[in-house]
């Protein structure tokens, strides 16, 4: 008997959490005839483990048995020819639109997962003994530490197994990643050597160049390094003075330019290096475009500048990097000529997302430490645990983390489980998200420890110290929010066309104005042509999350809706307004991650997963709320609406023009 | 001719700001005559200077010698005998209450305003050559710029001048501090010395105390230092383990304990130290209490541990002090033996209110630093000043330096103004607002910066460290937000106990009942007898900012009004909720100072004082956000209202059971 939609997601079981009263109805609503009509994705939402009563048991047993079957014969044979991603996701957020799918939180087979761990556990051994203290003081990563490292693979964790890398997964290196970031210093060195160093090669290196080069870069014999900043150039790429012209024999591209905030700058042996060159268009006219190429420190006329001396992730080394008249042979043109700028974003892009489950890393275990003492330390008779306001800042901390992980590993999946999927913007959304919640949570932890936290006899301090670089590198928090609500919007522009330009013109499409308004007075966009309902795909226990979700979807939908045909393509201008945009987006996203994850977490009855609804019911709360807040600001002007971004617009002018403060003292007088 | 209530307050002239288009009725409507009937403090706010016309310019004088003549008449001869304070500011606010006179800010009258700047000028002069770098760098103020801090006076700014000291009034403190803090380390040595370590001498001390010790702590020749903290009492003073015990002769105190966080611990020559003593109440029962010594070091038996190792304020001098069997002479008790808890909350609430004033000097100094950036550096062919969210940033910051530039002179007015006015709550909402706002400030300059901002090539990293410590020091903003609520709380209870009362027992009270509904339909609270009908007070263009504060005010007391009955004493362990209170409280407070002043500059035509009015502006749209916020999660639970207290008191709940973060891994699996 297959089962109809309805049949399947209707409410299988109800539970009353918050009194401690959790009852299932499952046994009684469920067979397992039914279940094993039901879809591998479906059927383990559907399967509330923790709360099954013993007469269950046979059914559970049967019901693994089959999903194992599912897990073997299942996954494995699809990992081989994996499908394409039908549909954006964060982009898709933009018309109002949301795949249900993308709410089955993804997962590993068991065997995927004994490998992950198996890789992770003998890092993790290794880390526990690492002095991060003193990486930090002596601003240097010892020796025998970087030895260490390499041995264990560190340097080539997604080089293909043929080029002697460990080739993991994209869920393998965030796993890993929680774990090397525990010391920011030599996160950032790993990060630069691979996460943008190498990276390049991987992605658009001739099969020559790989052989030539990865082996050596996977064993961390060589180190990588990615130049691509410039004094006059930081987050606009595009403008770089470095350059590189070809010699007359046309052997050589001889490279001069200096490039600055450099990772690993002093100690790389090959650089990526991204340089303006000449080329002809079709046409015959000559064009300035930007060239990536693999430079080795061998080849001469390299110079490094002295290390930076740095608030934080003091143990890496960043610092200047000079090319004089430094000669590349043509083989080493990374890519096709001219195509520089496309690889350099390709190459940023994909190296974002582990940046979620490394901040991650490090805030598990600093709230641990924190929660250490207080569950210890008393004032007032009482333990600190004990009080409202250490409670609060506890579980914000850890809704935090669990939005960081829940995006990181939903965003890691897809780029596993996808043909070469496009996460450029889910990427950017982790990005930003885990750089501002690693900031505030490290800051709330410091804050617990008081006075010892300001101290470096607690890592706390460090811990603050080194994420403080997280907002400022691999595109400016500012530059990827801007990135993210651009891209969302020209898709949105792209996907409905000519509906936006009918919108621009309401008086020779009265028709579409009118159903505009009709389906705005059912609150619905007309934009998104299916509306979300995305609740069914969840378990009843986050059904209202879910709705919070939809209707969070829709408020984007219809504000997108009015704000393109209001701009047209002047929005760029608008960066108030995109910056909204985006952190409405990244708040939808965080929303979908957690929810997902919850729901599939309380099905399978995972430990702690009623905790795990409680988190997701508490970030979507504060989410709505952030989220209304911003479609109230992007809404368009009203007769009593203060147009705060015009205000705050004539504020900063005001400041610019007078070099800075603008107010006269408090104190000042005109008489 | 007299003018009645409604004639002085009426609209007088109107301005349209954001269009640019500034125009003023004044001149039509005003004549002297009229004007000359007005009070001093409403005169002043009638005349907009700024935008008189030509024609009204002898008026404008006319105007100008009557005022002087208010200040030297009036305001010197009030000074000589100081009235008191009618009521309490922040107080009020719990029972929605506020004096309209309190939104006329106080000022300078010339010959003050003159005394302060000869005062200021030359300190500015010496802080700008002074190597905060290698102060922070080497952890230690040099010799000579202690010399120098010295021989300025720094060292006795309050100190009257019998004993050698400057006697600044508050206000003036308030203005030396804006320029000491450009230091932090400076900074907290000074205020270690003065705005604690001596300042118990200055409240308690007899005239003897004083002669003996105040000269050499006015010339610096003696340094002080605040000894109350130990390991295991933080916030929760009253739990000190330092013991005093009375030798057998009657004439010493032998004190026998350990201090940490002591600021000049290691170079203090005298302490102001708490300690545990026996006393014998009436009834011949000895208890414990705490009892406040002036102690030298010369007494012997004191020893300091090695200074810490900060995150920052790293020039200053922070250590453990270790007093072993240190004998005290009886003399030495400062104040009454058993009175040191009272006195010691006394020193602190009476030091936090320059760190406004103390923090807005930093970001003023950083805001110009970073708008040069701003204004000079290009990306995308633009400069940083002319993108949305480089404004946004901008405008943010210093609405926030407004705001805390505007509570600390409001504050120090009030402390000048009156006789002896408990600004202890206002104090502890100047010291909130600041340290977050510098942290939050500090942290968007360096983000501005961009990569140099992460190093020490600019001051923004050490600054961001210096600020650090302002959340946790002289009372964490923790336990502020506390006191903060439950002293409102406590004197809304006090004042309108019987109401109360009553309305805990609505059954017996149908009348009360009644009224509270009958109000509540109007928008009004029960317990608020009169109301606030501030926008009379100031000037026309912050009409609308007044009424959002009144609004907000009567917000308040209906809160109050449902809490207090709710929770009664229990109220005390709802911290999420107290917390909510003193957020709204301080918002309350930033808003009557700001639009106080606001109104000030705008009437007597300040220069920028067009920018003034926006910076009030926006802050009050922020605030009165935050403040629906706040009032939307205090109300009373209805149907579909989730209660996120709850969620997250559980969220924390199983954290701490779990010793910490208690989501399982998003890679777990369960089968």
């Amino acid at each position: 008997m297959c089962m109809s939609k309805n049949t399947l997601t209707m409410p299988l079981h109800n539970t009353q959490m918050l009194s401690g009263n959790i009852g299932c109805y499952i046994c009684k609503h469920l067979n397992y005839q039914s279940v094993a009509k039901l879809s591998y994705s479906r059927l383990r939402h559907l399967v509330p483990k923790r709360c099954m009563s013993s007469q269950a048991e046979d059914f559970s047993s049967e019901v693994e048995t089959s999903l194992q079957k599912a897990d073997t014969s299942g996954k494995y044979v699809a990992k081989k020819s994996l499908p394409k991603l039908k549909e954006p996701i964060v982009k898709n957020f933009f018309l109002g639109k949301l795949e249900r799918s993308m709410l089955v939180y993804p997962e590993l087979t068991k065997e995927e997962l004994d490998q992950v761990n198996s890789v992770v556990a003998p890092i993790e051994k290794m880390f526990s003994e690492i002095d991060s203290k003193s990486i930090d003081a002596n601003a240097k990563i010892p020796e025998d530490v970087l030895q260490q490292l390499k041995d264990f693979g560190l340097f080539g964790l997604q080089i293909p197994e043929q080029y002697g890398g460990l080739n993991l997964s994209s869920t393998a290196y965030a796993r890993v990643t929680e774990v090397t970031s525990t010391d920011g210093s030599i996160a950032v060195t790993l990060a630069a050597h691979q996460s943008i160093g190498l990276k390049g090669i991987l992605i658009a290196g001739t099969e020559i160049q790989k052989e030539k080069y990865l082996p050596k870069l996977a064993s961390g014999e060589n180190i990588a390094a990615f130049c691509l900043t410039e004094p006059s150039s930081g987050s606009d790429v595009a403008s770089i003075k470095t350059r590189a012209t070809l010699s007359e024999d046309g052997k050589y591209w001889i490279l001069n330019g200096s490039k600055i905030w450099i990772s690993n700058g002093s100690i790389a042996d090959v650089f990526t290096v991204f340089a303006k060159t000449e080329i002809k268009t079709s046409e015959g006219e000559t064009q300035e475009k930007i060239t990536a190429f693999i430079v080795e420190r061998a080849f001469g006329g390299i110079t490094s500048g002295k290390p930076e001396d740095k608030l934080g992730i003091r143990g890496s080394n960043t610092c200047e990097v000079h090319f004089d008249n430094t000669r590349v042979p043509t083989e080493n043109v990374l890519g096709e000529v001219g195509n520089g700028f496309k690889l350099a974003m390709h190459i940023l892009n994909s190296g974002r997302f582990s940046m979620g489950s490394g901040g991650a890393g490090v805030l598990k275990k600093l709230i641990n430490l924190t929660a250490q003492h207080a569950i210890t330390r008393s004032q007032f008779g009482e333990k600190l645990s004990s009080f409202g306001l250490i409670k609060e800042k506890f579980a914000k901390m850890a809704i935090s983390v669990y939005a960081m992980e829940s995006m990181s590993y939903l965003t890691a999946h897809i780029m596993d489980d996808y043909l070469d999927p496009d996460m450029s913007i889910e990427s950017a959304v982790i990005k930003i998200f885990s750089s501002e919640s690693c900031w505030n949570c490290v800051s709330e932890c410091l804050q617990i420890m008081g006075g010892s936290g300001y101290t470096k006899d607690l890592p706390h301090e460090r811990y603050l110290r080194d994420s403080r670089i997280m907002q400022i590198f691999e595109g400016t928090n500012e530059i990827l929010r801007l990135f993210v609500a651009l891209q969302g919007l020209q898709f949105a522009g792209r996907s409905m066309k000519d509906t936006f330009l009918k919108l621009r013109d309401p008086h020779q499409n009265p028709l579409l104005m009118f159903k505009k308004r009709f389906r705005r007075s059912m609150g619905k966009a007309i934009i998104a042509s299916t509306e979300p309902d995305l609740f069914e795909e969840v378990h009843l226990e986050l059904e209202k999350e879910a709705r919070i979700l939809s209707s969070c979807l829709v408020s984007l939908g219809m504000a997108v809706e009015d704000i393109l045909p209001l701009y047209g393509n002047k929005v760029v201008n608008e960066q108030m307004k995109l910056r909204r945009l985006a952190d409405i987006a990244i708040d939808l996203y965080a929303m979908l991650a957690c929810i997902g994850r919850a729901s599939r977490s309380y099905c399978i009855g995972l430990k702690n997963s009623d905790h795990e609804v409680l988190l997701t019911r508490s970030f979507c709360y504060e989410a709505d709320q952030r989220i209304k807040r911003n479609i109230y600001e992007l809404t368009l002007p009203g007769e009593s609406k203060i147009e705060i971004d015009d205000i705050n617009r004539l504020i900063a002018d005001i400041m610019f023009k007078s070099n800075g403060y603008a107010a006269e003292h408090p104190l000042a007088r005109n008489w």
